[in-house]
């Protein structure tokens, strides 16, 4: 449980007031499953059951058919090694053909932040744009009356890119939250209009590590969501000095970093 | 938006009613992402916008710096090709660092629902498990509660794990929803447990084919989630002959697929 669960002091707008409390995150962090000294894959994820997780990895990904096929798992921080039965082995070539590399499962082999600041990332622009709180509280609807319009499916993951004075730009939908932002910013890019150092992101579903990655790389300084953000989010989030800000309703919002640039309304 | 959503018949029970309709899917369909004749990622995702999604994520994978290091960019079906501009290239070696390899994204290369074929999946029992609706719509609340022990963050994806009378075998957290699937498999793999053909796995967010896949794999044949299926895990369910429930509360579902292992309550 602790560390699966960690606490972190936020700033929480509700109507014009604003108040410093604290809250609890969802830990995320990268997992790296290994067979011997092989790396198979690395998927962030909340630590706790990580043998379990590797195991249900190998197996469902068909790399593995029957527990005695695994000898040993061996768990540490955040590295679980697998240890084949004598005789078994796995199939990578196979396997290529069914795993992805991509972007939606976060940064492997070095510290996911310094990996981050090796891809190039650009600083973002420090204490501007400034937002207004109510600013912030209607970018909800803005976003739900434009998906309405694309989204009858009650499937699709939408992200809105959002001037600072609140005036929606684009709006992309996708079932996979990392796709609708690479939507998004795709299109700023093929526009010439990066770094997006005036704009707010603006999210359906819930902050990890990964959006916030694409964010950063984007120049974009606020990144909003519906949902709740992983702690890598809000530790990626701080260390490039980007304003988090997570549970967004119309009368409410909770900021996990950056909350110089949130005004209350007079 | 033709090719982004799509209508399918479902069978809609509430409250010990049940009838046939019509309902919209997201479709959820892979990308190949090539640079020439090499492919760089492959990810689930939905058509349409695919020019920008495929710029959008070799721009914040650090693939590329500025919209003019590309020449070009053909999409057809399922593929994205990137035509770099002369003098550009794509350094993977330094992006082996930031991409993972996981089953998170699905399935490349070959169709998706033939790679599962390959990769080894069973076949589920016919139309057994016989299933009560209301057993169905009591999972809800049992997978609430107990995951409101763990989850006091909002950010936790469950997955619970349930006989088909629906008594809660094993529950499993995690940021990753394909994670908290895994841990569930991984414990009933590592108990020699599987295949669990007498089971019904309850998730607490959308259906995607990588969850079916997971579940194919492991023999489960109900798989019911609180939120919409997208397309490919439809058309994969019934492929496998899974009953797939979409929608899930407390006095209605939605069946996808294999409707024939529910009966309405006396």
């Amino acid at each position: 449980m602790s560390r699966s669960i960690l606490t972190v002091p936020i700033r929480k707008f509700s109507r014009a007031a604003s108040v410093d409390e604290q809250d609890l995150l969802s830990v995320e962090e990268p997992l790296q499953i290994r067979a011997g000294e092989r790396s198979l894959a690395v998927t962030m994820r909340t630590p706790g059951n990580d043998a379990e997780l590797a195991a249900g990895f190998l197996f469902t990904e068909g790399l593995v058919r029957q527990a005695r096929d695994i000898a040993d798992i061996q768990c540490s921080r955040n590295t679980a090694t697998v240890t084949l039965a004598e005789g078994v082995s796995i199939d990578l070539e196979g396997t290529e053909r069914n795993f992805y590399m991509t972007s939606s499962c976060g940064v492997c082999g070095k510290a996911s932040i310094e990996a981050l600041e090796t891809a190039g990332a650009t600083s973002l622009p420090r204490g501007v744009p400034k937002l207004d709180e109510l600013t912030i509280r209607s970018l909800p609807a803005k976003l739900r009356e434009s998906q309405a319009v694309f989204n009858r499916t009650g499937g699709l993951h939408a992200s809105g890119l959002f001037s600072a004075q609140g005036r929606l730009i684009v709006l992309r939908e996708d079932v996979g939250r990392h796709n609708a932002v690479d939507k998004l910013i795709g299109r700023a890019f093929l526009d010439g209009r990066l770094p997006l150092h005036d704009h707010v992101l603006m999210v359906s579903g819930r902050t990890s590590f990964e959006l916030v990655q694409k964010a950063v790389m984007a120049g974009i300084p606020v990144l909003a969501a519906v949902g709740a953000p992983s702690s890598l989010a809000v530790k990626t989030a701080s260390r490039f000095g980007m304003t988090l800000i997570g549970f967004l309703r119309d009368d409410r919002f909770n900021v996990y970093s950056g909350a110089n640039r949130v005004y209350e309304s007079k």
